[in-house]
């Protein structure tokens, strides 16, 4: 299902130049805002605004896959911690902040939300670059 | 296993004031700032940081859990939103904060953490209401 409008919807329809991976019910994507590196969106392929609306196996297969993109990640990456967050204030169709709190981080004793910041894009080559490390990490599964 | 100075493994041995169930691998408990009406910490019964330090049925376990507290609340408070987040910035031991968004949300479009405010503790009388009727939620599943 679908709904008309819904820009997570628009996204899981296509890959673009931000998709990571397609998974057992979500599809990975960076987030295109790379002010906190490697942050990542988890989104479940169909519509669906809270945990509740999902029968319990399709709940298992989605955190299943949020635990495959942070699991591969923290093989690579190595950040010293970890926040997995479903939001959804502004667009309510399920989808996981994927943010890794690596070394540097600006304010590692809180969630992301409080510094205002301009949204840093990444050139395309260091996208691409990005991208293909996820790509690599989760290929080295289990 | 239980981490010497963790808060959260001292909290999960014991229930106090803010106790409302026990889980399946887990327990819930109010947060004691209620700036945010009735947010809920769901706290894994085991010291664990991330989500791939589990196995995947205890995963499976505290999702269903955490879906479990989310499903009650909708049922009586019809949040707009909910907010589930699993952070752990300043105690790395796996717990949940379940937010729910209601009418009157002073900040309804962004996550919580935006907003510096005095922790609103409630008295006891209304903390022992509140929790009451998260509970009686609870009593009603399925």
């Amino acid at each position: 299902m679908t709904v008309s409008g819904c820009v997570m919807c628009e996204r899981v329809a296509g890959e673009g130049d931000l998709h990571i991976a397609d998974l057992e019910v979500s599809r990975a994507y960076l987030n295109e805002d790379q002010f906190f590196p490697e942050g990542v969106f988890v989104v479940l392929r169909r519509h669906a605004s809270e945990l509740y609306e999902l029968s319990p196996s399709e709940r298992t297969a989605l955190i299943q896959d949020v635990n495959r993109v942070a699991a591969a990640f923290a093989r690579v990456f190595r950040p010293a911690k970890r926040n997995d967050e479903l939001l959804g204030n502004q667009v309510p169709h399920i989808h996981w902040h994927l943010i890794p709190r690596v070394a540097g981080d600006p304010d590692p004793r809180w969630p992301v939300w409080r510094l205002e910041h301009a949204p840093a894009r990444l050139p395309a080559g260091e996208l691409r670059e990005r991208i293909g490390a996820i790509r690599e990490a989760l290929a080295t599964d289990g």
